[in-house]
């Protein structure tokens, strides 16, 4: 647990109280003849749970960059102070904290809150479901959005796409996995909808969240476990756990992360503050998808050529087996609540709409780009 | 030029100036003890001319967004003003005119200023390189925006990622491309980079603005074009003037669509203004996707179902000469700059780094979601 230790740390250095001395130029600014920015008279100061250890690469920095933006972009008027899960709250309890109002704000994923919400896990992916474009598209233009916010209201809550990994990675075993009969009996970390279908498939499966996988798994806890990617896995040192690491992620093709807010801390701010508090989890979702990309490919060498770890790529079979059941499983799992039947049509129609051109266009071209990808 | 029409008067009926009217009612709610917005002595009135038919589909409408957006996090503080193509200038002299403080903002894309700045097409895109998640991260995380930046500050410019097509298609042709001989001494529409490599191999290579392509290859002065992708194509009715539409977009798989802004007028700004129109640009870079990756489809089923569209993939031989072609020309291109030897070997190390992890991750999990599609 070193790692995370140091993560910790590093968390103080960076200083989210920097949101009001960045804010200070703005003001001075404002003698030169510009508009100065809103003096409020009582600066409004939120606090912000997440599901994440403070800093870790790409989630936790992806909150704090959130956390940043907002006080940046309201000169100050409006400020977030961050916390890393288990600092106020454990990582699975910032729903509740949020709904209940002891923070106004969390960044973490929807579908750790499948057992009070089951259509939740839409929001964040669906197995061989969307891309993390696609799935943008959706929330923005396919009525996405206005499900999610139908749906949080319920708990007092309005949640905003704050980040996305790209697609992620299938996972760390100690053993290979050759067979559908590797996944029988197999103790996997698996959170949403994934998880569903390997519970499906005979796996017993859990969801811990990612600050506690490195001790359950090296423990001998959980056999297996998917976290994110490279980038995030070197970070938490699963190789050190297991060797062989499986490619790609079906269960998380571009999973949204989320930014949740007190519907009555939202409902009270003016209506540029509000814009500010979505606009700003725009630019974070949009820069935590650039953050993978651009770090991924380096984690990944340093696995394999440093750390001795293995790729293999699914077996036919068990992808084969993975995708029928997924088609089954998540079906299955919509039907059984009423707003998540709700929510896979929307979904389904969606994706009816847009998985063609998707593979004309992106899948064509990156067919092509390869010098020995077919056409 | 009907449809052309059309999308100007449609222009009339949105009425940007509606920022304003958007910002009353955050005034109004200052008086709840919320901090009010901030109140200007004088709001700054900028004014932004696009490349773009105003409102056109996507590229317009991204465009307004952006400056509705600005409006309204500024809680009418900063307000743009938008002009579409040809209202007060020429497309392809919107860069000038923002230079020199005609107009504080604009709105397009890099490819179109090659003829000022060879390296300029590089911020918009590569043929076969970055999907539209590859460019943002380049442009975030692999040095991309400095070098713009440093680019265009030579010009009096600052510039923003403001937009992403995601992959388009290959083009409208006439006739069939059945071989590399049917590309010799084509007339082609092709702005940036693509059009350099079919310059390469033969064809007669222009670039004209989007407003102008329908008249040019309905009157024969050109026999084929790209433009955008099937919601973009079907808008300007290009599939009344060729037949033949070829996928996948080699030559743009996911071209980034700038804003710039008079430097001198961004300087200006106080802090958090700055941020807003920052945070605005990331805004409508995301959102435009997503809107391409919603409409594409529905617009493609049309054009083929109504209009009697005959897609094509391209033939591999073509294919094949395309790419070979491509990194022989785009190397000659930047090797002849100095500034764009500096950005091509900027986007070279990006490159080797992101598209081995690309390839594992986004284009196995795309060919494994197909059921028919290989692993």
């Amino acid at each position: 647990m070193k790692r995370r230790d140091m993560l910790g740390l590093a968390a103080g250095t960076l200083g989210l109280a920097a949101c009001g001395e960045k804010a200070a130029p703005a003001a001075a600014a404002g003698s030169a003849g510009q508009p100065a920015p809103a003096k409020a008279d009582k600066p409004i100061q939120w606090t912000m749970y997440t599901t994440w250890p403070r800093n870790f690469p790409g989630l936790g920095s992806g909150a704090a960059h959130l956390a940043e933006s907002i006080g940046r972009l309201s000169a100050g008027r409006l400020t977030v102070k961050l916390y890393g899960a288990g600092e106020r709250v454990p990582a699975l309890e910032v729903f509740d904290a949020v709904a209940r109002g002891s923070a106004q704000m969390g960044h973490g994923a929807a579908y750790y809150w499948k057992g009070k919400a089951p259509a939740a896990p839409f929001f964040t992916c669906v197995p061989f479901g969307f891309t993390a474009a696609e799935q943008n598209a959706w929330l923005e233009f396919g009525g996405g959005n206005a499900l999610w916010r139908e749906l949080y209201a319920q708990f007092n809550l309005v949640p905003f796409a704050a980040g996305n990994t790209g697609t992620q990675m299938g996972g760390w075993f100690r053993q290979p996995i050759r067979s559908l009969d590797d996944l029988k009996g197999l103790k996997i970390r698996m959170p949403g909808l994934g998880g569903e279908v390997l519970a499906r498939l005979g796996a017993a499966t859990v969801n811990i969240p990612g600050g506690e996988i490195f001790t359950a798994l090296s423990t001998g806890t959980i056999d297996a476990t998917e976290w994110v990617g490279p980038y995030n896995d070197l970070a938490f040192g699963l190789h050190k756990a297991a060797k062989h690491y499986y490619y790609s992620g079906w269960h998380e093709p571009g999973p949204t992360l989320e930014a949740i807010v007190n519907k009555e801390a939202f409902d009270a701010l003016p209506d540029d503050l509000q814009a500010i508090v979505e606009a700003a989890c725009a630019q974070t979702n949009l820069r935590m998808q650039s953050e993978y990309v651009a770090r991924n490919q380096q984690a990944l060498e340093t696995l394999v050529n440093e750390h001795g770890v293995t790729l293999h790529a699914w077996p036919e079979a068990v992808l084969t087996a993975l995708r029928d059941t997924a088609a089954t499983v998540v079906a299955d799992f919509a039907a059984a609540d009423t707003f998540a039947a709700k929510v896979y049509a929307s979904y389904k129609a969606f994706r009816d709409q847009v998985l063609p051109y998707s593979r004309l266009a992106e899948e064509h071209f990156l067919r092509t780009r390869q010098p020995d990808g077919g056409a």
